[in-house]
């Protein structure tokens, strides 16, 4: 074995009852390999009887050479938040549905780890957002999204008002039920059901979509990834609005609040068994191919 | 005068600064041409110095044989919704701005009612839609649409899931932000935004139109108006749901709960100053033909 | 058996080498059965060896009681437009993959047809279009539709634009590729691939589809299928427009054209084994409710 | 004056009435400034009372400093595919139609010219597409786009089915009426009718937007821009697809044809007055901000 992922971290989707099987299948295929295992607390919950290291994901991500993920995209999307930032590559496995990130399968765990741990594998780059809720001038919030930074309405069925700003400079004032920022990875998820494009994960670029827009000629915009794009919520007698990251966290907004959106400086690197398809991936998640 | 409209009911807008001069305007009017007046309590807000009666909605559309409404399509969906019910004819003036609903200008408001009482108009039937709640078999709630019955999520940026059903028979079991049943007067509002189509008010017909559907390939429907449409809310870990009606009357919702949406018995009456031409309406409002 | 369909015509896709097989399994099962069967043309060629009657369609028409066709939804198409004036009822088998006319299965033939012979079935009037071309006042061309009539550009990749009227009144004038005016039927073939919406077969109305629309505002419109709708191809230095009906009858258009669409005086009768679905044919023409 | 634009080359929209008057003014403004003139023979054609040089473009590229085109994007898009590979700059002026390219508006034409002449304005690269037809493995055809290469069918109302590969690997096969291969400046030409997102101009990216597909659910995917597309025509009864450039140049396609789109090596130098904004150009294009 020559690879240098000789300490693994083990992160898992909460609470599913069908995670703690394929956990202690994973655990047991580490052991006989000798590699060192640290479980974050997610994952200890599910394997008490396992004497097994159990920290909090930061220190998880700096003791560790890979991260193993299990569950669906949406545990990988909170873990990837939380390992961008120390550098440590992350893997996804499955829980038997395949997903745009977590594309190992339990079935072929083995023989894919295999090959990972053997130095065989495809590496990414996936870019994150970082947003900022500005209030009077003060930075009152902060938050990075592997998917998406969406400002939205909430609770009543009406419209919100956005001024939106690239680089400084008036892109349009819009009236919508929110507008998705989403990376390429995110562009299969959310901004695609707004009627997005999708955006290859290689492409250093952003997408703005309209949730609903009021006007019928606000299209999606695809900008360049250096960009600043700035939200401001404009003032209206029933606004309620909020910023939501990943669809997993939630910041009210008041009128007159700036969300800023940048891309994060660090990418989480994302670890594919050799062979690796994208477009394979999206032929199956979209049944291309498939007669109708 | 050989109309048969000779107490004539005012609704306005309510609180809105501009509403009183084209209201008083308006008072002058009606009583230049002998014609009896009746507010109601929106209306008489506007003008405390002038006496004339004010009564609740119910009275009013009892009383007169008219009701002259001025604001925007939301005022006038507000107004339909207590009127259809009494068989009362409405016209709409418009502050303005251009509605679908609200077509006289109150620039051309003299002129334009001079023919209308004359008995020169153009009336429309216009269907409003019936929405009850249904929980563990009871009715807990309901309320009438002119535009739209919105079942949408709020709170979270999750998804909802939703069965629905038409006249009994399962049409499919839906992720997405949520479904909005629409009228063809409410097919050029929030359903267009949603993707849905125009549906020429004279249409027999009821347009289902899924907000920011997960699977790409669920798409707007227009079903028989006679159909009833049964949306039931699927559980969920984070469902927040919740029922509207012309995103003016808001119920929450539980997971189980079933909107039932019939297509209500009495329509509304709308009257329109002769040459009253849609089709004119739609290349206003969405500037058709404008180069660009 | 107690059914009125005494005398059966078969009706096949032509020079599909799969019709054969199902064409003679179909024979057999109705000579067992003692019912006349008439062939057209088309029919005939596969099974020469056969000693059948065989006519052309409008004769098959007059003399059948009831008209069987194998292939897929474009045989019915033309079936259906041969068949509408005659009043002749039409029943569809596919070739192994489900049709939204073509329903009944190649493997289920036998049982479904016991019971449509035995008088259970479910039979729906299906409208058609009627189509005629206007130059110089003249009518110089007329064809049916069952599924749309198209006008459209051809040759090269620029937009022509397009003067619609619907009963004489402007709807607008467009530039795209083209514009489906689509049945209930056609909604869900070229029409949704267009962007139209999905219309019941039960509705009385008809979709006006634009294709590739220069203007991003202009939207599918549903009418009245009482409705003429009128479409004028405008002056051009490049104009190469044609009018085809269902895909397969094509009339090429000089600027000036008028080209005339109303709903045909006479209906399909379209016969469907007991228990037919239409929201089960959609589910499983689109997926619906497969994971993804 | 101290920029290095001393030999102007013009080009101008082909027989359009209203480009001489133009030109005329602009030939004045540009002998009142003591610069050196020539035209390209469509230029030549509108003034040919004034003795000043006339040339090939290709000798007009070699000769000049740079090249002011009159009239519309069209206009544009033809002179952007003869100049781009001399790296001689452009500047568009529009006929009174604001343009995507054509920028320069006729009444405001000697104040902008003056800055642009003074050294003050705003130089963009954009990028083109070079499109090679393959046939039993040799090239048949080639050609450049600004806008788009599309592979699209003619002829019938019948979709076309694409193979079609991003750097060797497999993205789809398609039905539909055709795909377009855009770069940004063309993603708010046709392929934003087809449902095509906005790319920005600065963006190292190419947009894929099929035409009418037959599935739901394929959309529009934007790739980097160094990916090689290739595209193949599949076997079909009735085939009848061709290739085109910016909606100018086409070429008749047979079944089993490759069409290789690449970007260009070279690109186009466009120059913009001082203060040039990409967005604003958006908005007043789209409308955006106009209420409705």
């Amino acid at each position: 074995m020559n690879s240098s992922f000789r300490h693994i971290g083990l992160i898992s989707k909460f609470g599913a009852a069908t995670v703690g099987a394929t956990l202690r299948r994973l655990i047991d295929y580490l052991q006989a390999r000798g590699l060192e295992i640290t479980l974050d607390t997610s994952a200890a919950e599910h394997v008490p009887d396992i004497p097994l290291p159990s920290v909090e994901r930061p220190i998880l991500a700096e003791r560790c050479d890979l991260v193993i993920v299990i569950g669906g995209d949406g545990t990988i999307l909170n873990a990837g938040r939380s390992l961008a930032e120390s550098g440590v590559p992350l893997v996804g496995v499955n829980l038997g549905r395949l997903g745009f990130l977590a594309d190992v399968s339990p079935d072929l765990m083995a023989d894919q780890l295999d090959q990972i741990l053997a130095g065989e594998y495809a590496q990414e780059e996936r870019a994150l957002l970082h947003a900022i809720v500005q209030r009077d001038g003060e930075t009152i919030s902060s938050s990075d999204a592997l998917n998406d930074v969406v400002v939205h309405k909430w609770d009543v069925a009406r419209m919100i008002e956005l001024e939106v700003c690239i680089d400084g400079h008036l892109l349009n004032t819009q009236r919508s039920d929110g507008l998705i920022v989403a990376t390429p990875t995110g562009s299969t998820a959310y901004a695609l059901s707004g009627g997005g494009p999708i955006l290859h994960p290689s492409l250093d670029a952003i997408v703005l979509v309209p949730i609903c827009p009021h006007s019928l000629n606000n299209r999606p915009i695809v900008i360049n990834e250096a960009s600043e794009v700035d939200i401001v919520v404009q003032d209206g007698d029933y606004t309620h609005a909020q910023v939501t990251c990943d669809g997993q966290v939630n910041f009210a907004l008041l009128p007159g609040d700036r969300v800023r959106v940048r891309k994060k400086a660090q990418s989480l690197k994302l670890i594919h068994p050799p062979g690796y398809d994208y477009f394979e991936i999206l032929r199956r998640k979209f049944g291309w191919g498939q007669s109708s």
